[in-house]
């Protein structure tokens, strides 16, 4: 008999089927035992009696039954196929799981973040932490529709790199052949080298970040989407960056309205045109309405990104936020000053619901002007040879923007930490395990 | 004025209208120059008079002009917009490029391969190399619709590793916070652990191996595009396999059919069944064709595999063809022994006009048998903790398969060299620039 997939069963309602799966919660009233079944499509309630009693959460089985109507007051709509059950004729067990170490059973997994991460191959299974994933998935796809829609190439770029070359934030060292060479700060460098070559590219690639602190916000290795664009002032970046954010998050909220819907989020607000500040502007707007005077800083706080969020959604309706204009200072060496007031530069970060889920800029692409702030920035252009040879042979007006995926899934999610919304997090004291007990186990 | 883009320049004849883009090739007949200019969507022929004479291979220019039907006899029918030309109003150049080191307005780029890499910033532009990488974003594109259609959820898993685990090839280290990590050989264990999570899944993921040898088939990063799936038995993993790779190839051949053309490359011939054979079975044919007797090798050496393509073309009508039955011991821990024959294995190759692009298998999914097979290779299971746990509680039948995504581009465009097909090609000797140069940079 050909397995049938969960979500297709109340196609077959009196027939006899079969069903694989994952035993998730086992209720044990005796004569009669309920089991709920999960397979990638959805969860279904099987009925029967002795032949289940032995069953215990993560245990692999087949079954075959009887696809039967639920009675009307039995009946549950928070599932697909809420409105059937299968009555279990023959139970195979694939795979025994072993005792699980904690309780998997409830809506909600209650462990902390230490046993979340220690048993991380099992505590996934649960069906909320899964739906994170479901929903990191639809944020790539939806960026990269928007993306194609915009006529970028999807292309991979290294992650090795010969030098340490985005200067700031700490480097991972790799032994290339005895050589030193270190893990790549961010796709940025390449995909700007790519700019001549396609116009318009995007990249989804890992970002390896040596920060020696432990942070709710922060990752070891995470996933960036880019988009870099040849050919763009600023204006036209400014509405590129707006109709990827925007495309993004309204795939989200079209194709996991469900999941969103049982972590409790409410509607995204997503309004025609994002509204946009310069970060003087915000900041001043900032002190009209909490009296915090901030006009002087050279960076949005974490709670000024929030107050400003507060602003937009209360005088726009809106979840999102364009800033614009950051000290030239603060931002990496490739922004473009503006050439109106130098001192800020053609920058932008986008903001949603508090937070700035995307960075960016209109870049330096004149030749001798990079070499320059190359030098400014007191790094070594014998280290961006190859980078410089791009800016070199012909370099059109060229700007882009980074989402940050996890932070992005983070923030739609409301989750309280960032290793949630990664499936395997990396930071200083953990890869897959704990960095110590890998240390004591070596000694053994 | 709106820019136009090339390929669109046909719908606005006899308007004015401003086109940007690079100079690709000029030719100067004195009173009448010829500019063709390359933007992303195509190439267009620009004519004008001395205002274009001082243009060079590569400048950046804003051009406005005058779309005009070319005559009858100087219709150029290779290119989208060979119907028409753009007479010069007004020009801006708006990034000069340096003199090119190398003639780059020939049909084909006439340099040697470390010069090809030694300025790949510049070669990637040539529009014949600059299409592999089109071909490659297709080879994507076609590989995640088929893994989407069946039904598999696409992820990011990790790249550093605590351990080396998978055995075998040559691993590069990383400091990690004062601890040893490594880069990840594969993404096989981090697939195999969400098989129980969400059944299903695809990876498009970095791939590292310190290998210290040079051969035109291998890189030191790569990219690879991996599925995996639970409650399969081994003819669900065959015809999966067959699956993607005829549906990548087919997505390939309907969007890149004028850049297969321009490289001379014969329609590709995919049957509605790829032909199956065992490894021992290949052999035997090898022999009856060849005389030649490899019957008691343990693998298919590389003359195998094209003359096992030559049978299944002759034959079948066939570029591909589906080995089957490696040697247990010549793959990786993980993969199930045949337990008709325990010498031979359930895993398979696919071979595409004589080379493997895809490999893979049906894995041990019991957890007392893989905990033995690791051990067997002399493998120690404390490093593989996380990767058992999957295992321990509760894993269906599952299996899955690997396309190198450099390899399957070289050998549809039937490239010499794998470095040819990436975009920064990492090797012993070259992380773009090359090693040796570096070294004496930094001794300076």
């Amino acid at each position: 008999m050909q397995r049938t997939i969960v979500k297709e069963i109340p196609e077959h309602k009196g027939e006899i089927i079969k069903v694989c799966g994952f035993v998730n919660i086992k209720r044990d009233h005796g004569k009669l035992v309920f089991i709920d079944l999960i397979d990638r499509s959805g969860v279904v309630q099987i009925v029967g009696g002795e032949k289940l009693s032995s069953l215990k959460p993560q245990d692999v089985i087949e079954v075959t039954g009887k696809v039967q109507e639920r009675p009307v007051n039995m009946v549950n709509k928070k599932i697909l196929t809420g409105s059937v059950e299968l009555s279990i004729e023959t139970i195979e067990i694939l795979s025994k799981a072993e005792e699980i170490p904690f309780d998997m059973t409830q809506e909600i997994l209650n462990v902390e973040l230490p046993t979340l991460l220690d048993f991380r191959a099992l505590t996934l299974r649960h069906s909320k932490v899964k739906s994170i994933f479901k929903v990191q998935a639809a944020v790539m796809q939806g960026f990269r529709n928007a993306a194609q829609a915009l006529d970028c190439v999807e292309l991979f770029v290294p992650t090795i790199s010969a030098s340490a070359t985005e200067g700031g934030a700490e480097v991972f060292k790799v032994d290339y052949y005895g050589h030193n060479a270190y893990m790549v700060q961010s796709p940025q460098l390449y995909k700007q080298m790519l700019v001549p070559v396609f116009e318009r590219v995007f990249v989804i690639s890992h970002a390896y970040r040596a920060e020696p602190s432990v942070t709710t916000r922060h990752l070891s290795e995470s996933v960036q989407m880019d988009c870099e664009f040849g050919f763009v002032n600023f204006d036209d970046l400014l509405d590129y960056l707006e109709l990827v954010g925007k495309e993004t998050l309204k795939y989200v909220g079209k194709t996991c309205s469900d999941i969103l819907s049982d972590f409790n989020i409410p509607e995204i607000k997503i309004p025609e045109n994002v509204p946009r500040l310069t970060m003087r502007e915000a900041q001043r707007i900032i002190l009209e309405r909490t009296g915090i005077d901030h006009t002087k800083e050279k960076d949005l706080e974490p709670e000024d990104e929030r107050e400003i969020c507060k602003w937009a959604l209360e005088t726009h309706n809106s979840d999102l936020v364009t800033i614009t204009h950051y000290p030239t200072k603060k931002r990496a060496f490739y922004t473009l000053a503006d050439p109106k007031d130098p001192e800020f530069s053609l920058s932008y970060d986008l903001l949603f619901r508090g937070i700035e889920i995307l960075s960016g800029s209109q870049r330096i692409s004149n030749y001798k002007d990079l070499v320059s702030a190359i030098k400014e920035r007191d790094l070594d252009p014998k280290n961006f040879e190859m980078y410089l040879q791009a800016f070199k042979y012909g370099m059109p007006l060229e700007g882009g923007f980074s989402f940050g995926l996890e932070r992005i899934t983070m923030q739609i999610l409301q989750l309280k930490n960032i290793r949630e919304a990664s499936l395997f997090p990396r930071d200083m004291e953990r890869v897959d395990q704990r960095l110590s007990v890998l240390k004591s186990n070596n000694k053994k």
